[in-house]
């Protein structure tokens, strides 16, 4: 599922920037449960979300997507 | 606004594509309606949808996401 391709990219990207999901979750003032939730892929993320986490990482939607 | 962008970009591929709005949408069984809101950039689409679009469209996300 897209959920779950999305979440790993998410993660594999925020652990790659050296950071824990709760500091990370808390650089994008997002809920941190919430953002655990959606590196786990069980949410039907948004993309007003989806782009707070592409601007946390300091990269493009189009970077975000990357073999997607 | 991202959702304003993304709605832009679909709406470039999808008349590339030369498809009409109605037709596009009912090939991916989206409400027509709610498919014309989301070229306008009037919601805030989650990523199943978003999926469900590039499917429809024949693209990756990534290319979905070009310059965005």
């Amino acid at each position: 599922m897209i959920t779950e391709k999305l979440g790993r990219r998410i993660r594999l990207l925020r652990n790659n920037a050296g950071m824990s999901q709760e500091k990370f979750a808390l650089s994008i003032d997002m809920d941190r449960s919430y953002y655990a939730s959606v590196e786990s892929g069980k949410r039907n993320i948004s993309i007003n979300n989806i782009e707070k986490i592409a601007n946390g990482l300091n990269i493009t939607l189009e970077e975000l997507f990357k073999g997607l």
